[in-house]
């Protein structure tokens, strides 16, 4: 963190007043080391790292940890996940998973609250023959790259879960996907940032400062929040701060995703771990809770900046729910909601340096955010500090989207 | 309404003072000349009709229209709703409707608020051949009963509904099943009651006092309402209020009625008219709003005084309608709700007088309770009037299940 105190607008915890510049001329000016927009689980975890490392950090959000988050069923799944990426995507979420015990123990001390992180594993299961040879492949393909899985049969997955569907004959086991109750999460998040100095700015960015292919702070409420380095992470809305310039906007889409939330009741608890279901093709996975809820998701959809819960996908949820855990049609319906997952052309996540000097992107990560929130959130931090990236990070960077190519390495452009 | 007037409670408008009796001692007590207890709405329809003809009348009810009929459809199905039922009770909802649009007129003039009563007509639509044998049954009786139904071919039904689907090949029309706004209506009845002097308690009944043979008031909330006439219309709650002798207790029981709400757009009206399918045994209905909105309904549970939403059964429902009109699944899930029909032995009303002078029952509405209640309010003010009842409505006298038969006539016993 060298750049960001030779940078003009001072030291960075004196609130400043600015004649012109980034601001409306006169408006009022806040200094910050580095300002976070968004207060997703990304935006949230980074700017709570970069506070640790002794960063005063904004985030400006007007709502934080209520957008996809807040949605969000909190598997942290690399290896059942694995057959909706590419390897270098698992090498990337196997490596977060590393970092989520001891970022879960971190966090929970920073917060002073739990983040119900359950190592309680997740176990595939198959509807019918066809579904059974698409999980021989899947299998196959986990275990090429040395994945804990295991295949089991009707009995052991019956033995496991008791109240599987009788008619599943076969499943696979990964011992190693896990599970956080992403809204513990957020709660926690922003409780671990404000112990940690973190101030909340709870509106809209309106936009990016850059001049000179320098970003200069970020315009929020009509105030400039000044500072040497901006993380844009506001998930699938990262493309529409203005600002950016136009080779620098990050490529992110919303993709839609419906979830719903069963309660049950704690002591009679319906499955033990996170279970998926593959059936006739349609995918669907049931996270259960200690108190007895059973989030049930969800749905893909490409269909724009629409959170509309639509009949169609809640009965297509229940309808697969019910054909492998008969029992949730006993459980309440007591929320039915929709978020929006930040997708990248690939898929992947965009996480680095731009060829903006000190605007560092942290998005596209679609189905995996709370997953790769640990790792994204250090890479952040080492690029800001100008250090290097966790190695599986790096072939993430923005670069590889076209032509906005940072001049040089990640931590040069800053 | 000469005999409440000779009562020991006094002028019915005077506030007194009880020093015993029927309160606690010292308790304030009020006077009116009828109080209902439930503001459902049966109890508000009473409670205006009454009111109507120059009584002074209180409802007490903690939250007036919040009960079943806020949850219900507001089909007013004579015609739809006949299998369910037997040859009276057709008599009586025929009747029913037939005071529909008087009624209606009335109340939209005395609460100066719409009720969006609709004469739209249902159409009953067979899923496979099984369901058109069973509705040939059901087309026969209809018209043995002399009722308008016509029955439609495939190509009529979509005529009618282009939007039905295309697996129909048959239906009925029942060109006199109409429907009302619900919420609209309990809004209109609390409008038109206090627009009559109505007053409102609204907190629980806590008992309904009975001395010597004679109904002497209510207590609620500490206060104890007199009045020579009281009409106990609280729904599935109706057996539950203390003070009613054993014998005059109406054996009603709560029947669990699951219904969900969806919105579309008031330009692209998925039906003009109800829709009920006969789905592989299994019935579901669709009523359509002006803006756009579908209430789909509704489960048939007995499961005791439980408002559960449950995923199995919003499963199912989401499961017929989209059988029947697959449009739905475009169409927003915005409410899922449970409601408690007030069922009785028969499933039809039990409204008359009983054997305690001044106690009148109207409750046991079971499916029907909106569509019956202009005939029950008119039964009840002429219970209380000292007047003959409709002749459709004397069979469903308290009196059929069991020993506490009336001394004499329904209006003697006042």
């Amino acid at each position: 963190m060298r750049d960001w105190a030779t940078t003009d607008t001072g030291p960075a915890t004196v609130q400043v007043m600015t004649a012109g510049g980034a601001g409306r001329p006169g408006a009022p000016a806040q200094g910050y080391d580095a300002v976070v927009v968004g207060g997703g689980t990304i935006g949230l975890t980074c700017a709570w790292r970069m506070a640790r490392r002794g960063l005063h950090v904004a985030v400006v959000d007007p709502e934080p940890g209520r957008g996809a988050s807040w949605v969000a069923a909190g598997m942290l799944a690399p290896v059942t996940e694995v057959h909706y990426t590419e390897e270098r995507l698992v090498a990337l979420t196997m490596a977060s998973a590393r970092r989520w015990p001891s970022f879960a123990v971190e966090l929970e001390a920073d917060a002073g609250s739990a983040i119900a992180y359950r190592t309680c594993g997740t176990l595939v299961v198959d509807g019918d023959d066809d579904d059974r040879a698409w999980s021989d492949e899947l299998y196959r393909f986990q275990r090429s790259l040395g994945l804990d899985v295991e295949r089991l049969n009707g009995r052991r997955v019956r033995q496991l879960e008791p109240n599987i569907a009788p008619g599943v004959r076969s499943g696979l086991l990964a011992n190693g996907d896990h599970q956080v109750q992403t809204r513990r999460l957020v709660t926690a998040l922003l409780a671990a940032g404000t112990a940690r100095g973190v101030q909340w700015h709870r509106f809209p960015a309106t936009a990016i400062d850059v001049a000179g292919g320098t970003v200069r702070g970020v315009e929020v409420n009509g105030e400039s929040l000044w500072a040497p380095v901006v993380v844009l992470a506001a998930g699938c809305w990262s493309g529409s701060i203005p600002g950016v310039p136009a080779g620098v906007v990050p490529p992110v889409r919303p993709v839609k995703g419906q979830i719903l939330r069963l309660a049950g009741e704690a002591r009679r608890i319906l499955l033990q771990r996170s279970v998926r279901g593959l059936v006739q093709g349609s995918s669907v996975y049931l996270v259960p809770r200690a108190d007895g809820t059973v989030v049930i998701g969800a749905t893909v959809e490409e269909r724009g900046f629409d959170t509309t819960v639509t009949a169609g996908a809640v009965y297509e949820l229940l309808r697969d729910a019910r054909r492998v855990v008969p029992g949730v049609a006993e459980l309440e319906l007591v929320e039915a909601r929709a978020g929006l997952r930040p997708g990248s052309p690939d898929n992947a996540p965009v996480v680095g340096a731009t060829t903006v000097s000190g605007l560092v992107l942290a998005t596209g990560h679609y189905r995996n955010g709370i997953l790769l929130s640990p790792l994204t959130a250090d890479a952040v931090a080492a690029v800001v500090a100008g250090e290097e990236v966790p190695p599986e990070m790096a072939p993430f960077t923005p670069a590889r989207f076209g032509p906005a190519r940072p001049a040089s390495s990640a931590t040069a452009t800053l």
